[in-house]
């Protein structure tokens, strides 16, 4: 017999908790969603989902699909900011119940340009810093700078923050294309130094996300979910439930290896009208969340 | 290990199979959905979700959010159509990769009606058909019609069409508001004299959906899929995550009975503009679909 109390939610009738911008956002110890206790991770969306948009506007599609989390881009609040203006910024999400909790993903090539993302991460008062480290190859392509990860390493124990670096695939061979080709160069590293797994871009260069997540966990700092159309460089973005990836396997795998970060959806179709396509993602996304609890 | 196989969706990159329209169309002896063998029922949308729209951009919506099936409201295809109508409109849904696999909400108060209703569903070629016989009460008021539903037991073995009761809740508390009260006067009938169990009507009527769908499985030949945020005379539509409903509960009782028909979303928020919340709840409902496999 089916009890009164399991046809309806364990947490309430689903209405979203104001959301706050705390001084200092550190999601590890922050509370579970609102949504249900048995969850250590996250939805979000990462900023360059919104590349077409200013700042309210973004925050409007967050807000629409009952989305608190954003991973910021530095065209919503730019490297040079003032501390005033993080005040600004972060009022403005709490306007909307959002919460701005990690900075990027920033490209940088010099130990300057290193020094000013992590000082701009600190300003925002985020744990958590998505970046490229890059320098100039033979023939002027960005590539893999092992001398400025040396650096970082360094930067992430100086200011105690995450450095998660981004995949990029196939389109960027020499510049961190997979999971694997990031861990190659940082597992000597300080574990704060790691990785912003993007499924998509693992996808498109022929591994296997789910894999990805299993090992290595211990240094997968942020997320950037997405599917694509297939598992090659000629794979492009699309509406999550119709990609290659088997969502529910990610979904598993950062279950069993218990992720306590986020899982921000970077949405790269339809980039100039995306919000349709963001409402069905973040929807497919959840379900799996809920099933899988 | 997680094998290369397992990161790809067992059915291919997602990509939807064109939809034809059989002249005669049973869900039962209908292959399963494209997105994956281990489904016995299928994702659709109810008609009156698009009240306020034409045919063609109610096509267009469904096929937005990636669904194939539709059950048809008569203001898309009236009670009256000519065969040459009912031919023009399933070419129509052919365009769009749709199907109309069921007719109604229909409502009949009269022999005639229930008689014409049928025909109605003959024409249009499909097996399901939704209605809500009643008559007047002593204040004018809609009730249940036992005499119709007399009636209708002897057309659903006449021609062979399942006659699937709507429930609506507590606002039209004589006729019909639960799955139950459908049942009360039909347990002895014909089984093809069933319910089209609208979920969201049932806990604003303070009753169990889960229980049921476990319950009545064997008279379910039509679901309204929904959410609504609280269970009471008070509820209202909502995009799907956010209410009360447990719908990964909702999915499992489905799994577990074998349901063979379809769960089509009634979505009746915002219904001048219901494009996004329909996203979002397909995508949810998709999403736990998925995750029970």
């Amino acid at each position: 017999m089916t009890t009164r109390r399991s046809f309806f939610k364990s947490a309430g009738l689903g209405i979203a908790a104001t959301a706050t911008a705390p001084a200092l956002i550190n999601l590890s110890a922050a509370a579970a969603e609102s949504s249900g206790a048995n969850t250590t991770f996250k939805l979000g969306i990462a900023g360059y989902t919104f590349a077409k948009f200013n700042l309210e506007e973004a925050l409007k599609m967050t807000r629409k699909v009952d989305v608190t989390y954003l991973c910021i881009k530095d065209f919503h609040l730019p490297l040079a900011c003032t501390p005033e203006e993080v005040t600004a910024f972060h009022a403005k999400c709490k306007e909307y119940g959002v919460i701005g909790y990690g900075c990027g993903p920033i490209y940088m090539e010099t130990a300057e340009a290193a020094k000013t993302a992590f000082e701009y991460t600190k300003r925002v008062g985020v744990k958590t810093l998505v970046g490229v480290p890059f320098k100039k190859g033979a023939n002027g392509q960005r590539v893999e700078n092992q001398e400025l990860l040396e650096l970082i390493n360094d930067l992430v124990q100086e200011y105690d923050i995450k450095y998660a670096i981004h995949n990029h695939g196939p389109d960027m061979p020499e510049l961190f294309p997979s999971a694997e080709s990031c861990i190659a160069r940082i597992k000597d590293m300080d574990q704060r130094v790691g990785i912003c797994l993007d499924i998509g871009h693992q996808l498109r260069d022929g591994k296997d996300p789910v894999k990805a997540i299993l090992d290595h966990h211990e240094r997968l700092h942020d997320m950037h979910i997405k599917n694509v159309t297939e598992p090659t460089k000629k794979g492009r973005g699309i509406e999550m439930p119709r990609g290659a990836i088997d969502m529910t396997a990610v979904v598993n795998a950062l279950r069993k290896v218990q992720y306590r970060g986020v899982c921000s959806l970077e949405y790269e179709k339809d980039m100039q009208d995306p919000i349709l396509g963001i409402a069905e993602s973040i929807g497919y996304f959840r379900g799996i969340m809920d099933a899988t609890r």
